[in-house]
């Protein structure tokens, strides 16, 4: 690890138990039965925990939609062509992508970095912060190097530090990069103990031949890396992605400075399966969005702890379902905030 | 069946195909893998079916507050005391209810109703159209009359058209009644053909005693009533609410109005299996929201084709899990309405 890395995963701290439990009680004497809204009080117990307030004002929110390629595609892995990832870029860059939308609807902004395209990006909006070029083929070597992960995770740290600066205070992960559910699934499988053929779904549209490639390509990857499976970084720089490991950055950089991050669908959650690798009190920061249609998705997500709140079946990635979700965390806060208390309200207790 | 509830039954037509397939068409020209939106595409097609409008505008929502008592509470099937109904209508009324701060934040209006309450309800803001001071105790005969049934669903018919009238192009349903769980445990029950003990949860939060005798006066109440499985109207006067009824009628008046209706929680879709039971074109109206805590609620959700959205673990009713799904109703047209095309933003589609 870098010494930046390691004072961020060092600067991560574990929630505050006393705000947790004082929102907790708190919900208790509002007028619903206990433990009624679900998940809505879990999540406004949370959040005041991260954030020290018991009714945290998330004015400004971002989602990072981090972009980059992946040198597995030459396997056929894929149902879109690599030149999707830099065109969506200028889709996003324009505001015609379906992040874009969602995050209109929520009040946010869509930050997007060029981490890792194939192409050079030249659009005003977008923050260039690229690696390189995209990954290597993780078939004939590791993704990245060691250095080349650790920048990634960095570029990731200071979006988010940037962010946090300029009066964000919560963060939404997004990606986009052909390939990347490849990727993810190789994390998955090396991360969370399940095979590759568990790992593997039809990402953006593969048919049965196409997962049968990623499945090979997986295989092959992991036998000509061999990965170190209780070594996160390890994990990442030899089958990951750039746009991964940027994610990985930014969720490490919101839990250190005490910001919730809400974590988008498969490629997030690999990359948040990295994070606890790397820093396992950062779950506690993390909010979960929705589970995709990625049949591994699930596992991971019970493996970190955290909840999905949307059943939208969506499988698109870019931070949508992060995106979606920061409505109902801001419907959490307002719950505690502006709901009357039985005794405010003169209404009688359970029996 | 009265001539106005005859009418509106019959005023109750398929869904615009012709709109819907448009939709259909138009959404895999988005720049997004074909149907990886989800639930958000499903909706936005079946909106444009419900409303015969592309990219309807949904400026003035609402959220209908039923109120009602219940005869079965002598039978001790509740955690809370009777008159937290009646308390509750007045909390709405002020404003500090859980589904007050939940449609604050949607930008709904909440629109209480009381139907039957035992008490009388004095406040200004609450509709009341009462039919009668709660039901009959369902375990000693009927809840209502055919005629108090009758009304009670024209209650809902006509709060429904009057909303539509004032401008509300979109509605969800909401209920309060302390006793109500045991009377939708009956319905669904009756309806769905599961057992009784199926159909019977924890509701507001009884222990297991409370659950046996929730399933006592069930099976008490469908011996003394015998119920006409095949007459959704003779299941509601015998087993029902007065709120049921309303939430039927509502639903059913959206309808016959090409207005979507948002079905809460499993109150709300035991109105909703009734009214699939009177009208069943009615279902395709219906946009689901949460699968909550009690047990048989998916089941039921499952027999009306109806999918939730949401999956927080919520049970408080009020309408609170409905009106949380107007925000992601608002985003599935908006993807439609903003996004850019393959072509508009010059993407390359599927190898």
């Amino acid at each position: 690890m870098s010494k930046r890395l390691e004072e961020t995963v060092k600067a991560i701290k574990p929630l505050d138990k006393v705000m947790m439990e004082e929102v907790r009680k708190y919900q208790d004497t509002l007028t619903k039965p206990t433990g009624s809204l679900g998940r809505l009080e879990e999540i406004s117990i949370q959040v005041a925990g991260i954030t020290g307030k018991k009714t945290p004002d998330f004015g400004k929110k971002a989602v990072v939609v981090m972009a980059g390629d992946h040198g597995v595609v030459a396997e056929g892995v894929s149902a879109f062509p690599q030149v999707v990832t830099q065109q969506m870029v200028y889709n996003f860059a324009n505001g015609g992508a379906a992040i874009n939308v969602l995050a209109r609807q929520a009040g946010a902004e869509v930050k997007v970095v060029d981490i890792g395209v194939a192409g050079d990006v030249e659009v005003p909006g977008v923050w260039v912060r690229k690696v390189k070029y995209g990954t290597n083929n993780f078939c004939q070597g590791p993704a990245m190097s060691k250095e080349e992960a650790i920048q990634a995770l960095e570029v990731g740290i200071d979006v988010a530090e940037e962010l946090i600066e300029d009066g964000f205070s919560i963060l939404a992960t997004g990606e986009m990069g052909i390939g990347n559910t490849t990727a993810s699934s190789a994390i998955v499988s090396l991360l969370t103990g399940c095979t590759v053929e568990e790992a593997v779904g039809p990402g953006t549209g593969v048919d049965n031949e196409g997962i049968k490639r990623k499945i090979n390509a997986i295989k092959r990857g992991i036998e000509v890396n061999k990965p170190d499976v209780n070594d996160a970084l390890d994990v990442l720089m030899k089958v990951g992605g750039l746009e991964i490991a940027g994610i990985t950055g930014l969720i490490l950089g919101a839990a250190a400075n005490r910001v919730p991050v809400v974590i988008d669908g498969f490629i997030s959650t690999a990359a948040a399966l990295v994070a606890k690798g790397l820093a396992p009190e950062s779950v506690n920061y993390m909010i979960g969005s929705h589970c995709s249609a990625e049949p591994a998705h699930r596992r991971s997500l019970e493996i970190l702890g955290i909840k999905p709140v949307l059943d939208l079946k969506m499988r698109l990635g870019e931070g949508t379902g992060a995106v979606l979700t920061f409505y109902l965390i801001e419907s959490a806060v307002r719950i505690v905030k502006e709901m009357a208390t039985f005794e405010s309200a003169g209404v009688a207790t359970k029996e």
